[in-house]
């Protein structure tokens, strides 16, 4: 599996705009295990995103898919900065369902 | 929803130890929407955590459990650290099962 572990802000009041273009931008991507858009409770403007792939291949793939294009283009004007970037190996655990 | 996101380093060469031990604790921990285990590949001894719980009250009740108090007794002498540790608040995604 693939893991991906990341904080982003989004531009100033522009959070929940942000959230809503990740989570309409995630449906039916081929390999994706799971995908966790959450607030950050201690900064008003951050974000932080945990994805499980079963593998970096389709991690890679998705970035190609239209829906996931068209989020980017929409996202990217209310994105600030990107915080941190882990990339995992996940090796197991609860909520990996595919 | 209630999150955690964390980092942790095994004593060295211990990290699959502490990884069996860590999934094997956390089997039937009610309101676990999603419990991830992850290597970090870039640090031999380290270990990612991402949980999502359907509140803070579920997260607190399940340190109680049996089988997670065994599973610290069994983890605590092999953890050498702990070096990020990040609240969330989940707001939607893929793999929430439950």
């Amino acid at each position: 599996m693939y893991g991906l572990i990341g904080k982003m802000k989004a531009a100033a009041g522009q959070r929940d705009a942000l959230i809503a273009i990740l989570l309409d931008g995630i449906d039916a991507m081929p390999g994706c295990l799971s995908y966790v858009v959450a607030r950050d409770p201690k900064d008003a403007d951050a974000i932080w995103i945990s994805e499980v792939w079963d593998s970096q291949g389709s991690h890679r793939a998705s970035l190609a898919l239209p829906s996931v294009q068209a989020a980017i283009a929409k996202a990217k004007p209310i994105i600030a900065s990107f915080e941190e970037h882990h990339e995992t190996e996940p090796v197991g655990g609860h909520g990996l369902g595919g």
